[in-house]
């Protein structure tokens, strides 16, 4: 039997993560999120928050070169930046190997390809998601509306580098993945039903073809 | 009790149809796609070819005029193209008016908008919708991959014109829709329980709105 991967991308403020988990307790199966970075801090030695930077913001400066005769840009990759990645895409096989799992972010479902994964992309109105970030919002912090959307923007941007870098395709781009969610103005725990039965769907169709 | 009204936009031979129509025989609802253009044509006396082309297709002319000091295009209308335009949105309006219903193509996200429509969006890859025109081509018929290909891109791309014309934003663009469904390698039938839960999730968040 084919292990069963679903890997969650999201808009930040979007409720992706609590879809993700709460998806994974529906299912009764693993789900990896922090946990991933923590883990690659553990084995390389490296702070958790670089690895994150690393790991979910993109590597921030590209080099213009020329290949196969036409001027590219690549990204300026440091040995750092290469251990991590490595690590991770090293961590996120094995736990792949292990048992069925959701994954949060990552690129897990670029990474994870070959296992064909389930791929979902949640996102929603910038209204919606200033909300959500809100309601989620610590005691005695308190960022203005345009200081949100800034931040919100720099997260999804870092996150588009990261997966074109990895992946070679665009970020929230649809075709890439299986069911896109809007989640504006929708609870999440009452989607959890429709996205697991579609998760059976996507399965069952896959199984009959290996 | 608040409308319900599904509107379902499609990528030629991604099933949506299909799927517009079983998920309104599941729900008991009433189901509008091609009865839409045959009574444009009886109201207005012209031909349903002509309805289908100017409804689906949008408008193939554009003029460029100077419009608040700024370049801008717009469509070369004609009297005939406008009275199809405003005979078919005074037929979903009242269609809408009328009961719940699922209605597939004619822009009816965006002219129903007041309605506030579950809004579902039906795609898959390109090798998948050439699969999907075969299965269903009729006897004698027989289009060379190259021809199937390019209709389906003259088509779509017609779609996406109707849509600007009438809705001011990008067809296909996942911000305009509820659910975007990749139906890549999946039969259609098994997928109506999961667009039913998330149907009734949608419209409860929206009632408890109201």
């Amino acid at each position: 039997m084919m292990r069963k991967i679903i890997t969650v991308s999201r808009e930040f403020g979007s409720g992706g993560r609590e879809l993700g988990k709460r998806l994974a307790d529906a299912l009764g199966i693993a789900y990896y999120d922090r946990e991933i970075i923590t883990a690659v801090a553990e084995k390389s030695g490296l702070a958790e928050s670089y690895i994150e930077q690393v790991s979910e913001r993109g590597v921030p400066m590209y080099y213009p070169i020329t290949y196969a005769r036409t001027l590219t840009v690549v990204p300026a990759f440091s040995g750092q930046h290469i251990k991590v990645l490595h690590e991770q895409s090293r961590l996120l096989h094995e736990l792949a190997g292990k048992s069925d799992c959701v994954i949060v972010g990552r690129c897990a479902d670029c990474i994870l390809r070959e296992y064909h994964p389930l791929n979902l992309f949640v996102y929603a109105s910038l209204e919606s998601k200033v909300r959500r970030c809100r309601a989620r919002e610590e005691a005695g912090e308190h960022f203005t509306d345009k200081e949100l959307k800034r931040r919100m923007a720099q997260i999804d941007s870092g996150r588009a580098r990261y997966r074109e870098l990895i992946g070679g395709s665009k970020w929230g781009d649809k075709a890439a993945y299986h069911l896109c969610i809007n989640t504006t103005g929708l609870e999440i725990k009452p989607l959890i039903p429709a996205v697991r039965e579609f998760a059976a769907c996507y399965f069952e169709g896959i199984e009959s073809k290996e």
